[in-house]
């Protein structure tokens, strides 16, 4: 193991750790020794390679992400977005609802953590979902400049932030794809 | 005041108080105790008369609504979502999203607030809206059964979350108007 370089295998292993830790005992009580102590690491390495424990979480749990919008290019947007369902596991999105519940109760008193999010969770996907919608704008099947474009984050984040505070049950696959064809497309004139 | 029933004038000033420490400490940390020492009242009239500290908090949130669906029927669905927005203070807005991530953060360790809140707040909302949309319905603006129509709080929903989870701000009365316009009237096919 190099000095400025972990490898990717042990890399994967203390974001796994992260994430277990995470699920365990939530994020506010989530501490680097925790961390170093589970993963035999020392918490100079940990600092030395992620800086704080807001970047560690937050890159462990980009490290996890079922699936790349950048992957994802089927030739229309139906089939772009139903891809991106396609690739979901109930029993993960189960819990990384969960998972992410926790985590939303954590921004509130954690800006960094906020902060760290933005940047390294939500950015790349707002980067990725320009990508997928632009290729539509380009194809035809969106006029350019449609008022919806810039709001279809705020679509697909009620569908799963509804679903769980008024129905009281994560989103699945079958209900994001009825969303999708309900909402989505339609709202984006398809 | 009768020993069952609390004067309306009274009730009002229980649950600015509630408000008000809501605000102030947040859900967790506001107690019976320090409910009854601002309002100069006994413990034993406030569970006597709300049972519980999830149902009081509740019922203030209820009080203090700035619009109810029920008051709202101008002939069209554009124009009925338009006057929901036009009733609503930006100022407001922000004062009000700040306690709602507040207690968005409480209901994950609180299933009673969450109960409450879905009873007492989410159900008589969805009651209205579905009337709202119904009346839609029946002047023929959306037709029977449409896809969408099940779907409309979840888009409501996103508004609000995705612009504080991604924008870092509060929405306001012209973003709201232009969503309603650019999202929610055309996922109905309006």
């Amino acid at each position: 193991m190099a000095r400025s370089r972990i490898t990717p295998e042990r890399e994967a292993e203390l974001y796994a750790a992260v994430l277990d830790l995470l699920r365990e005992v939530g994020y506010d009580a989530l501490t680097m020794d925790a961390v170093a102590a589970r993963t035999k690491s020392s918490k100079a390495t940990l600092y030395r390679q992620w800086g704080s424990k807001p970047e560690l979480v937050v890159r462990a749990l980009r490290s996890d992400k079922p699936v790349s919008l950048a992957e994802i290019d089927t030739g229309s947007l139906r089939g772009d977005f139903h891809a991106v369902v396609d690739r979901i596991d109930d029993c993960r999105l189960e819990q990384d609802s969960a998972l992410m519940r926790g985590l939303a109760q954590a921004i509130h008193g954690n800006p960094d953590l906020h902060k760290a999010m933005r940047e390294l969770l939500f950015e790349p996907e707002l980067t990725g979902l320009d990508a997928l919608l632009r290729r539509a704008v380009e194809r035809g099947e969106v006029r350019e400049g449609h008022p919806a474009l810039k709001y279809v984050v705020h679509m697909l984040v009620g569908a799963f932030v509804a679903r769980q505070l008024i129905e009281d049950r994560a989103p699945d696959q079958a209900f994001l794809a009825e969303y999708v064809d309900a909402v989505v497309l339609p709202a984006l004139g398809i």
